[in-house]
């Protein structure tokens, strides 16, 4: 699975506000990006719902809750993250985000990430785009 | 300016909560890890005061503000970063970090970056640990 191509971004010249750029999506697990750096992308999404089982062979993720709490289910355990708090999924485990209701997650990853791993779904998104 | 060698924590098995990170925190301008990932590091410190003019020669520094307000001075602009707000200091641009009243920042930069950059001062911290 080769990783989209990544926009890159008008030189910020400000800091970026999270809440802002969470009024400004309006559909769930459609991850945008709002920052770039040492080959990693920051990304905010809004979580509702149940994901997809997945891994990422190589690749860790961290998922830092801003709003709402997200259950990580793993095939082993599951992790409860609170508004304020964040949880590395390491490489190659398989992992299940449920936002029982709606959460609000920050997103670090290397650029190459695809949100939905080793696996395509319906809820699969290509395309990345800078918000 | 060779980095650290970086300790590794016990495998997480839940979430990390930053209120309870930074409550473990009684110094200033002293990054603690918190979390490792892809060749990249977590760090939280607390910030009071004006730190030292320093640039990181090939790495990006990502300073997310959780509590107060961070003025980021560089040689051509400042940048005001307030809580819920985030901003990437570009690799090579000189920045001194000022806050007015006390700070709590989550950094995210590689593991091999050292928070004087170029410069060793009586701030440096040349071990880092986890917390």
């Amino acid at each position: 699975m080769s990783s989209p191509p990544v926009p890159r971004p008008p030189s910020p010249v400000s800091a970026v506000n999270l809440a802002e750029k969470f009024s400004r999506i309006d559909d769930f697990w459609h991850p945008r990006i709002v920052g770039a750096l040492n080959g990693q992308l920051v990304k905010v999404a809004r979580l509702q719902g149940a994901f997809d089982w997945h891994h990422h062979a190589d690749e860790d993720e961290l998922f830092l809750v801003v709003r709402g709490t997200l259950r990580m289910e793993m095939r082993d355990e599951t992790v409860t993250i609170a508004a304020g708090e964040f949880y590395i999924v390491p490489r190659g485990v398989e992992h299940r985000p449920v936002a029982d209701d709606e959460v609000h997650v920050v997103l670090f990853e290397p650029a190459s990430t695809l949100h939905t791993g080793n696996v395509v779904t319906e809820k699969t998104r290509t395309s990345l785009e800078w918000i």
